[in-house]
């Protein structure tokens, strides 16, 4: 089956948002097996949204509509729809009592246009917006299924993920699974080349690579008449996966990230880890503060942008710092002893580096950056060479430490079997 | 004039990537005063492109595209936008030295496709491009222009900002101009009601306001038949933003982030600053050190996750946090006091909360976080209640935080400066 997008809302065509709601959209309709080949976007213009939904109505069997359902005169998405697929608008009452609820829980006030929201194509299947005052809606006709969502991610999100990801799975003859093994500590094209003798010709089950900083996921979806069908035929591709890239998958949970397979690594060794930060100044301790509950593996960090804090707060050496520079691997390998010892942790990823755009030298130039990891005694250091903006060279900075990280934890397990 | 965009790429119909390209194109079509009613994006399918470009050649003046310029057989835009301009494609021998040049610098192998890079459409004007392979182009008949970008926005932005830009500024029959004014410290539904008045049947200049995590920015655009005559509409209006909304005003400089006025601040008042952050963990000390330079003024920060790296590091007395506990305005001044003398600093900014998505109670729900701001023995507190993720209540803490920032070193001058 093929389905298209069409997302509605003048500030996408003003630049002022970036359409996250596409690329979620997106992922999901490739995950219950759909073809798309169209998205667009369109401003609250009545005339041009007919002319893409007449289009849209010729070419796919399904239409996902996103944005304009507001209660404003401008939000016209539902009147058009309603209009293209020739149905009438009547009143929901579940909806108005729904919007209702929504204001007065929030002491707002209703307008006479809040009750436009209630309004729904006659013989329409209504999705109830427990986040919003705009309840989606699915029309259908014998060929055509439209699917109207609100714009705010917020409500978007929840909507589909409840509502209309089963009513899509549902339509679908045949059920689609997938599964997602997770890398760090490689490439993006490096991942490509272990699997494209996979990826070549491949029909079912697929492997698609995602790229994101600093790891590469891998998604495994398989289409059969039945879930278990599905899985028989993900497994060997998944075991195919794991014996190519052994210990750089970190997951195949698609919710699990890389922080929270580090601290599940540290609960399992009951280790803890602290960070030393110069360039990223905070960004790796923040990337490991977001997995909830990390507060018994991780219980403080030092960012020590200026050498001075580099030799009051974790020791290193004014030799070592006037010597070798701030940004060598002596200078990283003393930070993340130094740290450890600061914090009386297990382990410390230390991070010094030059992020730009000012900085660099012939010989240190903009981008390299030294990780170096302590752990129990061992250390680990790393040196990198990374272009792009400063921003970027931060963020490829913290995921490298953390692939480093992760490293770490898993050779002192090894250290620890073989003892 | 009208533009349109189509960005072609398989990877954005799967939701493997956020389509940022199309918000940056169009937030600098809206900068330029072009009109956008479309935005579509298609696979890399010859077929389906090429009715999009007829459909695009029919009712837009520019058509911009983005990706499917590498050298693989699947990129077909330029084969694409030149059969439906009527073009054939020659060798332009500049660009195939580019080529060569780009991939000798980065010790890369040239493999026989990368020459297909080198082709143009006929009497094109190619836009050189020093980050990649791929040159862009522009392609010009009677009625239409089509500007042909490559996707990585590292390649695609540069050559926008330093070559089209210039280009569509040039088409235009009237001058375009645009001043950004940046407000903190309000959300964005209070600033547009501050300036309904202004937005409602404006015509030239006209304001927009983009909201942002934390903060609100308002564009003010004018048209003329000279740059001297589209300042002197602007002028007037950006008064009045500046009477109406005072010291929420951070700046009226598109390119100075909230930590850059920050660190103006902090230079021009010679005051340095540090961090002591709970559950931002190293988040808002990351924004800081986006500032290059900022290390004259930030010299280390200090994350203290856990009680007893409060009481250690930071010096939060046991009782406090026993008796208010560590999520408490008590907790947040002891912690911004002790923060400040631990560093040495005339500032520090403490943040303590409840991210979720556990660990909220009746009293104390998640998303409660409280920011205090100690600067040279005055100090202010602030409570907050923020609602979504775990990372959406840490990001708009950190935004909370800097505007409190800002907020302190601007009382900290009027004291200096009334003495």
């Amino acid at each position: 089956m093929t389905v298209e997008l069409i997302c509605v809302g003048t500030e996408l065509l003003l630049g002022n948002t970036v359409n996250t709601n596409a690329a979620f959209l997106s992922e999901q309709c490739a995950m219950l097996g759909l073809s798309m080949y169209y998205q667009s976007v369109v401003g609250d213009n009545p005339g041009r949204l007919e002319g893409l939904l007449q289009a849209a109505k010729g070419r796919s069997d399904i239409i996902i509509l996103s944005g304009g359902l507001g209660p404003t005169q401008d939000d016209l998405t539902k009147e058009t729809a309603a209009a293209v697929m020739g149905k009438k608008l009547v009143e929901d009452s579940k909806a108005r009592e729904g919007i209702q609820q929504f204001m007065a829980k929030r002491g707002r006030e209703i307008t006479e246009n809040n009750w436009k929201q209630a309004m729904v194509p006659e013989g329409c299947k209504v999705l109830y917006n427990p986040n919003g005052t705009a309840p989606g809606i699915i029309i259908e006709d014998g060929d055509t299924c439209m699917v109207l969502l609100p714009g705010p991610p917020n409500e978007l999100i929840p909507m589909f993920e409840e509502q209309v990801y089963p009513y899509l799975h549902n339509l679908q003859p045949e059920v689609i699974c997938s599964r997602m093994v997770k890398l760090c500590g490689i490439g993006e094209s490096a991942a490509e080349t272990e699997i494209l003798d996979l990826i070549e010709g491949q029909q079912n089950p697929t492997v698609a690579p995602y790229a994101k900083t600093g790891e590469v996921h891998l998604r495994i979806t398989a289409k059969a008449e039945s879930e278990d069908a599905a899985y028989a035929l993900i497994g060997p591709m998944e075991e195919e996966l794991q014996r190519r890239f052994g210990s750089l998958v970190y997951t195949d949970d698609p919710q699990v990230t890389l922080e929270m397979a580090i601290a599940k690594l540290l609960e399992g060794r009951q280790l803890t880890v602290t960070t030393a930060e110069s360039c990223t100044g905070g960004l790796l301790a923040g990337r490991l503060i977001n997995v909830p509950g990390i507060s018994s593996y991780f219980k403080e960090g030092h960012i020590t942008y200026s050498n001075e804090a580099k030799e009051k707060i974790l020791g290193v050496s004014h030799d070592t710092l006037e010597r070798y520079g701030a940004v060598s691997a002596q200078t990283a390998e003393e930070m993340a002893k130094g740290g450890a010892r600061a914090a009386g942790a297990d382990i410390c990823v230390a991070i010094t580096g030059i992020a730009g755009p000012e900085g660099g030298t012939e010989e240190k130039p903009v981008g390299l950056v030294y990780i170096s990891c302590w752990c129990k005694g061992r250390i680990l250091t790393q040196k990198n060479l990374y272009t792009g903006s400063r921003s970027k060279i931060r963020e490829y900075s913290v995921a490298s430490a953390l692939t480093l990280l992760r490293q770490a934890i898993l050779e002192e397990g090894n250290t620890q079997d073989s003892q």
